[in-house]
């Protein structure tokens, strides 16, 4: 797409840097699934579609970060070095795919909300609510920015940068004013996990804004005099970026998903258990 | 098949707008099943094998679309452009291979029909002719398509469009006359939701008879003068189609027959869950 023209020249280090990361993020998404899945007879029944939730995000994760690496292997050829100089990695002609990280997060970040909603294990009147609010929050923030992502017009950008930032906001509110008054009702022992996770969400979604920003801060023909190439560093920084964005926002949230599910099922008086269990048909 | 004399010339962005939803489309099936297949511990004993077969239909279409992938990457040819024009995706010569959504319906659509008949649970003197209807009804729907879809003659796609629109408003029938007069026997939670699965399935299936016509509407040589060249925009707008229409109504439609479950496992008295439970003990 937009970034066909754009592709960079890397040293062998900066290429394989990006291809490397790439392939441990797949078996980093890969293995924190298997451990969410089976973790789940660990926990209380209730928690359990939080963790199954965890370990789907993951694993549609490392199902696109594994095309990822394929289009990233297909958009660069290597070429050797004349007279002893180390050989380059140049652009093969064909595009480097953006649109995984876009069908990734469009299926991801709305299941993300998801977790953290069930986790929370609230009342269905306000459950039902806050889980619209903010799957279909999540879902505009992300197909907003496509179209801008896509684009090689500089204002284009912008006005779907802005855009998406209007649900992104609206997340930041739900998530810090209506999911603080329900914090209340959690299990004291959860309350700093539960805490952490929203922080975990909001950190590592600063990450993306700022690679949208500097990736349409380099397009060719932006603002002469201001804008130059995108560079190989940039490329290579932004790509990096990502997977480690995407491994916390992800693998990592869903560590502290399972935690709290852990704390909130050990926070549950015995009763309250056998009562659970036996409510939950729990057979698996 | 039928398809390969027709394949228009794409512009590179509506080459990878069907390449990319086809990759979508093995995420997003893939990981519904996961979903489903999970999901049965968490419904009464009778209610999950109607999660299994929902996990059975989506993994069916993870794999086709994978396979429909890989025939439409082979399909077309990149060619570079010319004086700084943009690049296009011709024909390679290598046919568009219509057969995987065949394949995919006639093993699929018979399991729609079964999880549908086996979410209600009925009476086994009423679900098994119910079954068989629809199941026998849309295989033969699907079969007598597929030699009117496979054709260049004109009317022999007409004369298998209109056999095979008779199972099709054999179906309707059944669902709305005779699954309608069983529904006073689901619970008043679950019948808003079952009305729903039969509305997904018949707005879906709405889509497929359009794709029909308008595939055989653009034949070389059909109607001159009403008829022209099948255009890029076209065959666009139909694998993009079909993409939304085989999420929705296999995914999607999983989704409300696992929410069906639910609400009808929620719906049981502790005691007749417990009696199932010990009655299901055979299985797992």
């Amino acid at each position: 797409m937009s970034l066909l023209g754009a592709i960079p020249t890397l040293v062998p280090f900066q290429y394989n840097l990006v291809d490397n990361i790439f392939s441990m993020t797949v078996a980093t998404m890969a293995a924190s699934g298997l451990f969410f899945f089976m973790s789940r007879s660990q926990v209380a029944p209730k928690f359990r579609p939080a963790l199954l939730v965890s370990g789907i995000v993951v694993f549609i994760a490392a199902y696109h970060y594994f095309m990822i690496r394929q289009s990233w292997q297909g958009a660069y050829a290597f070429a050797d070095g004349t007279g002893g100089a180390a050989g380059s990695y140049t652009g093969s002609g064909k595009a480097f795919n953006d649109f995984y990280r876009y069908a990734d997060w469009i299926l991801t970040v709305p299941l993300l909300m998801v977790e953290l909603v069930a986790v929370l294990a609230l009342s269905k009147a306000v459950a039902r609510p806050l889980m619209v609010k903010l799957v279909v929050a999540a879902a505009l923030m992300i197909g907003l920015g496509y179209p801008g992502e896509i684009s090689d017009v500089w204002m284009t950008r912008v006005i779907w940068g802005v855009a998406s930032s209007v649900p992104f906001f609206y997340i930041l509110y739900v998530l810090w004013v209506e999911l603080t008054a329900s914090l209340d009702s959690q299990p004291v022992e959860a309350r700093g996990l539960i805490s952490a996770a929203r922080l975990v969400l909001l950190i590592t979604w600063a990450f993306y804004p700022i690679a949208y920003a500097i990736y349409g801060d380099s397009l060719p023909g932006a603002v002469p005099g201001i804008v130059g190439e995108r560079s190989g560093l940039a490329v290579v920084g932004i790509q990096v970026g990502y997977a480690f964005a995407d491994i916390t926002a992800k693998a990592g949230f869903g560590v502290l998903i399972y935690l709290i599910a852990v704390r909130k099922t050990e926070a549950m008086t015995p009763s309250e258990r056998a009562e659970q269990e036996r409510a939950a048909l729990v057979s698996a």
